[in-house]
């Protein structure tokens, strides 16, 4: 075992996309655990578009990452040694590790998972917190009804993917938005959605009026911008907006582009409502169990782009979801299990 | 009795405010009326923010007035002559009446009145489709709990002056948002709100910070725009704001500005919806009869501002307004009773 953890600390607050100057490569000793802590040799980095906004000064629904700060990112790893009852060396758990290779953490913070069950990146996708999104969001803001109609937007991503997944095991139809024949594609063909409209080869718009003609009963939004504004303009009466994310935004340096055509919430009688997966922490539980049931039964399919060379990686392989590169979860490899 | 009716039409759709050349002024010869049809002197026309959008081509929740047509408003009248059995001259009755001195309609579409109960304006605002909205956009999508701070704006209005005396009668703590010294006095000392924030003297976002330490828990939302905003800065957790209008975009030609700050929707797990009165129209009785006894009680204040000079007055007098000249429900007095 080498003595040295390396670490991605944050330099600056960036403007727009972060930049290689906002970045600080660091490195130091190895700690111990102490009582109730464990030592975790980090296997995956879950990499969220969310990340982007915990590098903004100002509370949002965490506090920021502190400037020298080893970055905050979620990852699945190892038990190298446990001074917690609960872990013992050779485990594995997720948890919040932060982007370097060996996280010394709280054993309260950590869950324990099963790798023969599900190969260890699915922890992070689908069997994790984007799983968990897609399942509350969808499920308890946008209630979809059998033969309704689910749009949801980055459809090919961890989130998205499988929203759309589980709109059509609630038997409603599934209509994604996704940037690229190749995600149009996929989605369609491998994750099983009614339509996908490619949003880079034409109108959003006209493509939404001809595959919801009886208008979009549930749009689980992940992207804000104008797809938002599209969506809403094609709302069917008392249509649910779950928003859970708005990337297309993330990286403005001019402020946040409001959806103009909010009104339609009032003339279809609509809402739009966020949340954050957070809140469902004490129901995790009963969503994995009947999430890992439908992976067992093939009914829900899951993607993990992972993505390699070890935490110095980590500056250009988080770009790659801004520019939408990943289809499905992106995690970065660390350390293979 | 004449022989002549007077009418204002629409006769062009309005770019921004609309100007005189709007409208053309026609006269033509009373009507009788046939089975079923009630022939109605018209007394108060009821001037509201909503028929601006009437105006413009395109559905919305209504038809568009079309191009020639009387324009569209509701009046409370006095039956001239009755071809429907439920109504005999004398009777006082709320429609759909237009912008015209007489108005021979349809007795499906009427309800009688009582102006011993109340005068006949009181028909048009409080006991009116204002009082309804303000009623059932409050108690069904705004839901406050007593110790909770509700916050409207267009507060000295029809609909908000109802909304915050309603707050209160449920226990909530209301704080109006209003434009001018004279009207937040009014919305205070008169209506009884908490407070009342004039937008025109410094800044809403501050004041909002300082009524509404704990955050905004219902935000009635009437205007739109910069209001809209800065409310959304300020939401509670699971805050939720009933969308009832958006008068300072009404008028806008370069499209509606959309709210920059919808993502405090995500981080609050608040939630924006739109709702429509006519939706309740099956409840209006059980809302009434609720009003009517505050009303009685003066719990629930109520005041109109009676604009007079008849239907040829109505160009200019709708303008009022959208310089938000009105304290209170807006009716021009055609013919008092």
């Amino acid at each position: 075992m080498p003595e040295t953890n390396h670490q991605i600390r944050l330099a600056a607050r960036p403007v727009g996309l972060p930049k290689d100057s906002d970045w600080e490569h660091t490195e130091e000793p190895l700690g111990e655990p102490g009582d109730g802590e464990v030592l975790v040799r980090v296997n995956y980095l879950s990499l969220d578009p969310a990340m982007r906004g915990w590098m903004n000064e100002g509370r949002s629904y965490v506090p920021p990452v502190g400037l020298g700060d080893v970055m905050r990112a979620g990852g699945v790893g190892t038990v190298v040694a446990s001074g917690h009852g609960d872990f013992a060396a050779g485990d594995h758990v997720v948890g919040q590790t932060g982007i370097q290779e060996y996280a010394l953490l709280d054993g309260a913070g950590l869950t324990k998972v099963d790798p023969s069950l599900a190969p260890l990146p699915v922890y992070l996708g689908t069997l994790g917190m984007p799983g968990q999104t897609a399942y509350w969001g969808l499920l308890d803001i946008g209630r979809p009804e059998a033969g309704q109609t689910v749009v949801v937007s980055g459809a090919a991503g961890a989130v998205g993917g499988v929203v759309g997944q589980i709109a059509r095991i609630k038997g409603a139809r599934a209509v994604g938005i996704a940037g690229g024949e190749a995600k149009c594609r996929h989605v369609v063909d491998e994750l099983g959605f009614d339509a996908c409209i490619d949003y880079k080869a034409g109108s959003v718009a006209t493509e939404l009026r001809r595959h919801c003609p009886d208008g979009i009963d549930v749009y689980f939004d992940n992207v804000g911008g104008e797809i938002l504004d599209a969506c809403l303009a094609q709302l069917a009466m008392r249509a649910r907006i779950p928003l859970c994310g708005a990337i297309s935004q993330y990286n403005s340096s001019e402020g946040m582009q409001g959806p103009r055509n909010y009104m339609s919430l009032l003339v279809n009688r609509a809402s739009m409502t966020g949340f954050l997966v957070f809140d469902y922490a004490d129901r995790y539980g009963e969503a994995a169990r009947e999430m890992a049931v439908w992976l067992q039964e093939g009914r829900l399919k899951t993607f993990e782009d992972v993505a390699s060379g070890g935490v110095q990686a980590f500056p250009d392989t988080f770009l790659r979801l801004f520019r939408g590169e990943n289809l499905g979860k992106l995690v970065l490899e660390v350390a293979p299990a």
